[in-house]
């Protein structure tokens, strides 16, 4: 089959490796019906120093399952079903309490001899845990939507939940990225009152409008956290989402942020040490919340809305591409001609 | 009348000043019964720069009302009174949301033209919203108790309340100072299932003990992380309060925080920048929150624990002065040969 490989940073190819198989009673194989790009995997497209093996890529797909182990009970041959990005047991604690990217047995694609989603089939570890069945067929319209609970929907409501958006809060989004997006989509959904969205790509800004945004801020910095604090009476809003991990957004979420507020990160930090003195976070009993989401407990909470139509969360996709056109997919994202690449293999 | 003022590192006197007026409708003059020197003080003590105009000292007291201005309703002549260590007005939003250490008119004692509890008598501005009535007399063997709720206490809860402790939770609390030992005794009123107390002072963790700690680690740095974990099956615990403010203590708490978990600070931190990236604090979930206590939000609510007899959290005070005695007093908390020193002018 084939599958994509990243060798380096702006080196990705789609080459031809050994099929999967069934390795465990647990495992679950799926021939991938849709897999996208993420924005965090411009991260290593940017930096991944030269490797002669290559990482095999993609965290994010929906398939059918062509074959279970003896041990699988939830999902059956033929079951269209939606993968999250960690993949996890459902039984252990942190399963239950819904922090499946903690899962005790659980892991990450893409590591430990489990490929990636980029690519024509998946073995999915621990499928009873970790894949939800959609009641929907493979030429459904509704796949585009159902992609984004891999992802970037449950990272946009992990946001919103980490920080307790309800009716009575303000928010600030600070990224226009897809996560960004379905955080304001999210936010407006648990009844936010204010949603500001602090981004410059009009396309995308104008996608936040509909999605509930109510004012965007397209200045960064200084000048843009200036702007929602005008828009807030001087006191910037209750929560802050940040959905884009640079310092800069960091240092614009400190400063949009109300007294007792909370900053809530999504955005993988690309930095380690950040202010949380007295002056950035403690004076004003700022809390700091966020981290990978886990995306598997949003699931079954959030597909009845795509199902139903209340949401349309996969109109994030602004570009199709098919498996040999993942390089191309991920050029036109990293050039932000697009804004999410979904690939249809 | 006297005050106490710090003019540099070391160099605490007991001078002569005008004894304090009515300046404003809001105001009320009270009589120190009861104050005392803070750990807090203790970082000015080791680091204040010299400062001939000194600056006045002491944010907590209780006392008795000697006169009020003509707007102050709320207490009267002969109330016998509890001073948060912010003042505020009690009627802006923040203050309605228990904010009050972000009131929009308030401020901190020893700034502003106001002096300091550590003395004969304080200006205590915004009488009506900052000052609570007790119902004891000044002769109230609960003076010391009661004390607490000026600062400790409430910083203690406060850590507590802003970690989420519930029955169903584990607590590490890092450090044995008198904010350490509130954060336990808060913790065990609030029910928390583990109370590891880490600290080396065994006065101290005797006491914390009897305050609620279900385990006392006396190791520090990565000996006292791997204590911890032993005590908690390896993973941590879901809250730790952090008590001390220093980086190795931040560090501590990032080592013993359960993935998912909150890190709750109430030292005042002497660092700006500290560890938050992936590898601290966003890959494993954790929160970090905390802040200056509104130590008059809680006054109400952990008062009559302290007048039925329920806690005693003036079990903290180990040592007394006399207002002269307020420089011996600090010298005592700096060897460590006092944890809290009470003063009675």
């Amino acid at each position: 089959m084939r599958a994509t490989y990243m060798y380096g940073a702006g080196d990705v190819r789609v080459i031809d490796v050994p099929d999967p198989i069934i390795e465990r009673p647990t495992d679950a194989l799926v021939r991938v019906v849709r897999t996208c790009i993420c924005g965090s995997d411009l991260h290593p497209y940017h930096n991944m120093p030269p490797t002669p093996a290559g990482n095999s890529m993609g965290h994010e797909f929906i398939g059918v399952v062509e074959d279970t182990g003896s041990d699988v009970s939830t999902i059956k041959r033929g079951d269209l079903v939606i993968a999250p990005f960690a993949w996890s047991d459902g039984t252990c604690d942190f399963c239950r309490e819904g922090l499946q990217t903690s899962c005790r047995h659980g892991g990450f694609w893409n590591t430990n001899g489990v490929g990636g989603g980029q690519a024509d089939a998946v073995r999915v570890p621990l499928a009873d845990g970790t894949l939800v069945a959609a009641p929907v067929g493979e030429d459904s319209l509704l796949l585009a939507s159902l992609l984004t609970l891999s992802d970037v929907y449950g990272t946009g409501y992990h946001a919103a939940i980490k920080a307790g958006v309800t009716p009575r809060t303000t928010v600030t989004v600070i990224g226009d990225g897809a996560v960004g997006l379905m955080a304001v989509l999210s936010a407006c959904g648990l009844g936010a009152e204010q949603i500001i969205l602090m981004g410059r790509h009009n396309d995308r800004t104008d996608l936040g409008r509909e999605f509930g945004a109510t004012d965007v801020v397209a200045q960064r910095g200084e000048e843009g956290i200036e702007r929602v604090r005008a828009l807030t009476g001087g006191d910037g809003t209750h929560i802050v989402i940040e959905a884009v991990g640079h310092m800069p957004a960091y240092e614009q979420a400190v400063g949009v942020v109300r007294p007792g507020g909370v900053i809530s990160r999504v955005g993988v930090p690309q930095y380690e040490s950040a202010p949380v003195g007295f002056g950035s976070l403690f004076g004003g009993n700022i809390t700091l919340t966020g981290g990978p989401a886990p995306a598997r407990a949003y699931i079954e909470k959030l597909m009845p809305g795509i199902l139903d139509g209340t949401v349309d969360p996969g109109r994030v996709f602004d570009r199709e591409v098919d498996l040999d056109g993942v390089p191309d997919g991920y050029r036109a994202m990293d050039a932000r001609d697009a804004l999410k690449t979904i690939v249809r293999p």
